[in-house]
């Protein structure tokens, strides 16, 4: 008769945007959520049940945090993953699985995973300094990636012709064999303990020119229904090859051939898939939930139609953030802002998104190009 | 250039269900949410900016919490008017203004409102006591309203025949010829202090036979367009004549006979407009944000077809809550449970509520009757 899961307490190692939104979904089920983060004033602040201040690297603070948990998750890869490894061990449910994490935060053991496991991805080479780049330019054009520490667009660069091999990264990395793709589409996979499985409707991404951040995303992706199906099942591959629970955001290439590769993957609720608030039956933020506390999974297809733009910190100004336009912004239908409650903007910081639906993707197209000139972060400084 | 409205304090007398669904609106925005309760355990104490306890019917409570805000609206019509209308006078912006709020305390004054403003309704006779109400018995069958303290169904009863006579109300109230409706539909309009109106899509009301509380919503109301054109006039129209800012439900009956008659107002989010959460382009909570922020009002058209269950305290059970059959109820697609964070129950009292979304109205109804059966709040004790 009892719910034991309605009192269990769900920890976050993470308390930015993403885990701003995934207590906005778990609001609607009484499910308290526990937020650390190193930042004073992370989005997750004043709505998260307990906030704790402290390093998500540091063993200690993070195995303190995980012990008044019943269940523990991220909103970020780069968090001490022996911590959570101890927790898992000691009986606590770690989703994504620690193991996971540590593969994720080393691209190196990444693309290696994909290989061993017959996963479709752009060929590589490990690099080990800048003179094994150097040495290895014949792989060239290619994308130099570090192994570690890269986030956000950090950490990964194009390195076209030998004329940029100056800036090779001098640590450990990659070289993957630049794609002359014609597509980047990203398909969300989510999967609980009890081994339910879904995936969402490929997405289109459309990124940043200089930011290497998406700038604008569309539901649905313009492309075959034969793509569509490669990458669902490649998608919903790699999450049963990681034998993992959780959410994953699967971020893929469609090469002018045909082929769907593997680009990234990111285990947690991702900028890819904020659409879903609005645009589809069931958020990532609650399939996210869903799936680490072992509830039935929901339906992820699409509602309608929609577009989704980064709302990042307009570059020249540092300080408190102003949003402007965003009552212009909201007159119109279907427009839906989320900001993240950042008190100070810098260049390219992530502010906030604004989600557009429509009746399809090409009205989207002209409105998302629309709603970007309008709604500006700034400051006064 | 910058956006003043962005740093404005909006404090919300009540912090019960409706509160914390327009904090979880407000969440999107940045928008700070202060609240008074007089319950330290109300729903929205973890998700507001600010939680004070204290009574919502004490001048001086109300007038130092109003001072620390910019706006102040409610969510629970039960409040002093007196420290608002103070707080008015100084220069607060107060939505509903403080003398709408005076007039929905006393239904004797609601019904005169609407006959003196040609607002159609259903007869009346005022009565000032037991005795009024038995000397003017040629009236029955008739609903026998308290003027005051009438709330979720309190406060009103049906007097069919002398034998009822009995059970009058001794205080000042009023007696109301019983309509033989047809249907009973709600119109939710709102209005900015620019003067922007929008009208929501009828929805048609089903109450629980004993509670006297809405059991079952459906969005659209089967109406004709000339019945649905007529109530979404009359409801704007009591909101222009109330000349009031801010969100208003219109409970209506649809006669037999095809005349729409006012039943009863609140100028506030309602039961009857929960469903736009998940139906509506915009929501009744974020609506209600907009219009006491002086925002552009949002699209209030309907999505597609939903059907809305309010999640009672079964009868019998007093303690603290359980929720069954929630699983079940989320492995079904277009389900949307909402729980409000109460953490006792007890017969009847609102702990939650589902949202439904489906096809059509007819498919509904079935998916409406099944999950009702299917989650039911109870206590171990």
């Amino acid at each position: 008769m009892t719910n034991p899961a309605q009192n269990q307490i769900l920890g976050i190692l993470g308390g930015g945007q993403l885990g701003r939104m995934v207590i906005q979904a778990a609001i609607n089920y009484n499910q308290d959520i526990h937020i650390l983060d190193p930042d004073a004033n992370a989005p997750c602040k004043d709505i998260a049940q307990a906030f704790e201040v402290g390093s998500l690297k540091d063993f200690d603070t993070v195995l303190a945090f995980g012990k008044k948990c019943d269940v523990i998750t991220v909103e970020i890869e780069a968090v001490n993953t022996e911590a959570l490894q101890k927790l898992a061990d000691e009986g606590k449910k770690v989703f994504p699985q620690p193991h996971i994490l540590k593969l994720i935060q080393d691209k190196r053991e990444q693309k290696q995973f994909y290989q061993q496991h017959g996963i479709p991805t752009a060929d590589f080479v490990l690099t080990a300094d800048k003179a094994d780049v150097v040495s290895k330019k014949d792989f060239l054009p290619a994308v130099n990636k570090l192994g570690k520490e890269g986030y956000d667009g950090r950490g990964v660069q194009i390195l076209r012709s030998e004329a940029d091999l100056e800036q090779a990264f001098d640590a450990p990395g990659l070289l993957e064999k630049l794609i002359d793709f014609d597509k980047e589409i990203a398909v969300t996979v989510a999967r609980n303990e009890k081994g339910e499985l879904i995936a969402y409707p490929a997405v289109e991404c459309a990124f940043h020119p200089t930011a290497n951040l998406v700038e604008f995303l569309f539901a649905p992706a313009e492309i075959s229904p034969e793509i569509e199906a490669k990458a669902q099942e490649i998608a919903k591959d790699v999450i049963l090859k990681l034998d993992m629970v959780g959410i994953l955001a699967v971020e893929l290439f469609v090469t002018k051939s045909g082929e769907v590769l593997v680009n990234e993957i990111a285990p947690r609720p991702h900028n890819s898939g904020h659409h879903t608030i609005e645009a589809n039956f069931t958020s990532q933020f609650e399939q996210h939930l869903r799936a680490v506390m072992n509830w039935p999974l929901g339906d992820p297809s699409l509602r309608c139609p929609a577009a989704m733009i980064n709302l990042l910190g307009e570059d020249g100004y540092s300080g408190e953030a102003i949003v402007e336009g965003k009552e212009e912004a909201m007159a119109e239908k279907g427009v839906y802002i989320h900001l993240y409650g950042k008190k100070l903007t810098k260049p390219f910081r992530k502010m906030g998104h604004v989600t557009l639906l429509d009746e399809s993707v090409s009205s989207l197209k002209a409105k998302a190009n629309r709603i970007k000139e309008l709604i500006k972060i700034k400051s006064n400084a």
